[in-house]
C-alpha cells in the first residue's frame, strides 16, 4: 500500500509506501539505493513522458506546426535519447559531442539541431557529413566556414540564423543570453543580424530557413518570449528585401521549474498560449505566413522527472550555529548550488512521514567549504545510513557532473511501474584512470 | 633562438621562440596543439620539480623531520603520481577514488594520508586493507566506524584528528575551512576536539599520532598559519592529560599563487618561515617535544606548472560594449571563473612578441553566459585559429573538469627539454558514451 507524495517539486509517480519510504515510478527508494548504491539519480518515466507530451499537445493544439526537440545539453546519453526520440521528439544539440551520442542512439540526424557560439571545423564537418539536420549559425565565423565546409562535401545545408533580440528574461546574469552584451548571436539592434542575413541568402551552400533566438533561461515569465517574438518576426518581415522567407521560427527554451514548493513556474500551457498567440498575431500583423515553430524545452524536460538519492554520512552539530549533514554525493554531481546559487530542498527519503523538524545544512563529501547542497533544509531528525532525496534534479546535474576529488559520477535510472532501468552505471575506479598513460 | 619569457604567472622555462611562439618545456606551442589538438593542457617538468624540491628544501631546511605531501585534489593522475612519489612525496588524498589512482601508480600507500568530512564505509573500508599510512579523522561517525572497520581488519590504524582551530584565513567563502561555522573538523571552541582525542586514545584499533587542521585556499597571509599553529600546540598540550603524545603535526596547506601580475603571494621559503618557527616556538613554549611536520601543497606545486592552451574561433565584436573571443574550451575544462570569480592572464601564445593592445573577454564553448574565462583580458589582436595560452592553470582545472555540453576533457602533456610526454589522452566521443546502458 502507498499513498500519493503530495508535491509540486517530486515527480508525479512519487508516494509513500507503508514504510515510510518513498516510491518513485513505483520503486522504494530503499530497493534502489541497495541494488545500484548512491549517490543515485533517478527518473521517473511517466514524468518524463507527461512533460514531452505536454509540450507536444499545448504547443500544438495552439499552432499545428509546432516541433519539439529536446535541449540535450540540460542531459543526455544513450538511452535517454533513444527514449525521447520515440516520443517523438527532435533534439538541439551545442556540440559533436552530444551530435555523436544522438547517433549512437540511432536517432534521427534530421531531427537535430546544431547551435552554439563557437562550433568548431571539426565539429562543423563531421555534423555536415552526419546529416545535421539545421545549424544555427551564431557567428559570422561560422558563416563562412559552414558554407566551405558544406560546399566542400556538396551539399546545401540548411540552416538558422540566431538573433538577439536585447530582451533581459530576469534570470541569473550567468544564464542570460538574449542580451546585446552577449557571446551569443546576432544582434539586431547593431545591424549585424541583418548582415548575417544577407550574407547567408548569399552564400551557395546554405539554405536559410529561418531565424532563432534564445534570451536565457530559466525564465519565470511569459513577457520576454511575447516582447522578443514581436522584435524577431518585425525583423523577419523586414528581412524580405534580402530575400529570405521564414520558413522556421524558434523561440528557444528556458522553460522554467520549481525547485522549491515556493516556485511558480508558468504551466507549460501558458507558456504555449503566450508563443502561439505572439508568433500568430506577430505574423498576422506583419504579413508573414505563419512557419514551423520549434521549441526546446531541456530542463522543463528531464528536471521534474529526475530525484538525487543520497546516503547520510557524518553528522555535525555546531551548537549555536548549525548542523552539518553530510551526504555522500555533492558539488561533483551537482555543481548548481554552489555556481549559481540555486535552491532545492531534501526530503529524508526512508522517513517520508516523519515530520521535517529540524535545520540542517546538507553537505555533501567534497574537500571544499562550498560543498553545500541546501543550506537551511528542513529535514526529518536523520542519522547515517538514512536516505535523502532532492527533487528537480534532472537536469543540469548530471550533465554537468565532474570526477572532482576523483569521486567517480552516480548511476542513473529510469524507474517505471515498480521497474528500474540503468540508463547509465557508476563510474569505477578503472574509468577514472580510462585516459591515463599508464 | 628562444629568449625567456619574463613572467611571474607562466613556468620557469617559458620562452619565446624566432617565430614569436611560446615554448614551455622546451615545446613549441603550435607543435603541441598540432601533435595533440586543443584545449590543452601542458604541465613543464622543471616547475613541477622545482616547486616540489623548493617545498622539500624549504621546510627542511628550517625543519628537518619534515614531510611533504602533495594534495591529490589539485590535480592527480597516473603517470604524474608516478612522477611526484619519484621527486620523494608523499599524498593526500580526499577519497577511495584518489587512493586508486595511486595504488594504479604503484606508489608506496604508507606514504598517503586520508582526508575528507565524509568517508564512506567502502572507501575506509578500502583504505584499511590498502594499507593507507594515516587516516585524517574529520567526525565522530568516522571515528567510530575506522575503529571498527580496523578491529575487523585485525589492524591498528595510525590516525590524526583534524581539527577545526576558529582562524579566518580571509580567502573565498567556499574555500575557507577553518572556521567554527564548517563541515569539517572538530572545533576546538566547543570541546568536540577534546571528545575526539578522548575517543580516539580510547579506541583499540586507532593509534592517535597527533593533529591536523586545514584554514582554506589560497592563503596570502602567513599570520593564519602561525597562529593557528600556536593555538593547535597549545590544544596538543592539554590533550596529555588525555595521553596523546603529538608525535606528528600538520598545518595542511592552501599556500597561494600568482594567477595575475598583481598576486603577490608568500615565497615557499616565507610559509616555511613561518610554520617551521610557529611550530618550533610553540612546542618550546608548551614543553611538546618536535613532532614531524607534514606539510600539503597542491595549488601551489601543480598550479604554476601548468598552462591551458586553446585555439581561436569565432571573435564577436559589439561595438561600444565589447568583443567576445571565443576558445575551444571554457566552463567545462576550468570551472574557475564561474565558480569562484577567478581571474587569469592570456597570451596569443603564436603571436607573443605582439603587445596586448587590446581588451577583450574571452569566452568558451559552452552553452551558457557564465562561460567566460577572462574578462576584459589584456590581448594581442588574435583572429581564428591563432592559440591563446593561461597560465597558472595546473590545480583545480583538470581536476574539476566536467563534460559538460558533451565536450570531452582536453589532453594533458608533460614537457621537459624540448619533449612532449602525453599524461592524459583526450577524452573521445566513445568515452562518453563508456558508462551508458546501450
Amino acid at each position: 500500500m502507498s499513498v500519493p507524495y503530495a508535491s509540486k517539486v517530486f515527480p508525479a509517480t512519487t508516494a509513500v509506501n507503508d514504510a515510510g519510504r518513498l516510491e518513485i515510478g513505483g520503486c522504494d527508494v530503499a530497493d534502489l539505493a541497495r541494488d545500484f548504491g548512491t549517490p543515485l539519480y533517478v527518473f521517473d518515466e511517466a514524468t518524463l513522458r507527461g512533460q514531452a507530451e505536454g509540450f507536444l499537445r499545448e504547443f500544438r493544439s495552439r499552432y499545428a506546426n509546432s516541433r519539439v526537440v529536446y535541449a540535450c545539453k540540460a542531459f543526455i546519453n544513450v538511452p535517454l535519447a533513444r527514449y525521447l526520440a520515440g516520443l517523438g521528439l527532435g533534439f538541439d544539440v551545442v556540440s559533436g559531442g552530444e551530435a555523436a551520442v544522438l547517433r549512437a542512439a540511432g536517432a534521427d540526424m534530421a531531427t537535430v539541431d546544431f547551435h552554439g557560439n563557437n562550433k568548431t571545423p571539426q565539429e562543423i564537418a563531421q555534423a555536415v557529413e552526419w546529416g545535421v539536420g539545421h545549424f544555427v549559425i551564431d557567428s559570422f565565423h561560422e558563416l563562412r566556414l559552414l558554407n566551405e565546409t558544406a560546399g566542400a562535401a556538396g551539399r546545401v545545408q540548411p540552416v538558422l540564423i540566431r538573433v538577439s533580440p536585447s530582451i533581459d528574461p530576469h534570470t541569473h546574469r550567468l544564464t542570460t543570453t538574449g542580451v546585446l552584451d552577449s557571446k551569443f548571436g546576432f544582434p539586431i539592434e547593431t545591424g549585424d543580424a541583418e548582415e548575417a542575413v544577407r550574407q547567408a541568402m548569399a552564400a551557395a551552400n546554405l539554405d536559410l530557413q529561418g531565424l532563432h533566438f534564445h534570451l536565457g533561461s530559466p525564465i519565470f515569465e511569459l513577457e520576454p518570449y511575447t516582447e522578443a517574438t514581436e522584435r524577431v518576426l518585425r525583423f523577419a518581415a523586414r528581412m524580405r528585401e534580402h530575400g529570405m522567407e521564414l520558413r522556421r521560427f524558434s523561440p528557444g527554451g528556458g522553460f522554467a521549474i520549481a525547485y522549491t514548493e515556493d516556485d511558480e513556474p508558468p504551466s507549460i500551457a501558458a507558456y504555449a498560449e503566450a508563443i502561439a498567440g505572439a508568433l500568430t498575431e506577430g505574423c498576422a500583423a506583419n504579413g508573414l505566413p505563419p512557419p514551423e515553430l520549434t521549441i526546446e524545452p531541456g530542463r522543463s524536460l528531464s528536471g521534474p522527472a529526475g530525484v538525487a538519492l543520497y546516503t547520510v554520512g557524518a553528522i555535525k552539530r555546531v551548537p549555536g550555529v548549525r548542523t552539518y549533514v553530510s551526504v555522500d554525493g555533492g558539488m561533483g554531481d551537482n555543481i548548481r548550488p554552489a555556481l549559481y546559487g540555486s535552491r532545492y530542498v531534501a526530503v529524508a527519503a526512508n522517513r517520508a512521514n516523519a515530520p521535517a523538524t529540524e535545520t540542517v545544512t546538507i553537505a555533501g563529501k567534497y574537500c571544499e567549504s562550498g560543498d553545500v547542497l541546501i543550506h537551511d533544509a528542513r529535514l526529518a531528525p536523520v542519522q547515517a545510513d538514512d536516505l535523502i532525496a532532492i527533487p528537480a534534479s534532472g537536469a543540469y546535474a548530471p550533465s554537468m557532473a565532474s570526477v572532482y576529488n576523483l569521486n567517480g559520477r552516480p548511476a542513473i535510472v529510469m524507474t517505471s511501474e515498480g521497474e528500474a532501468a540503468l540508463l547509465r552505471r557508476r563510474e569505477t575506479y578503472e574509468d577514472l584512470i580510462a585516459q591515463d598513460a599508464l
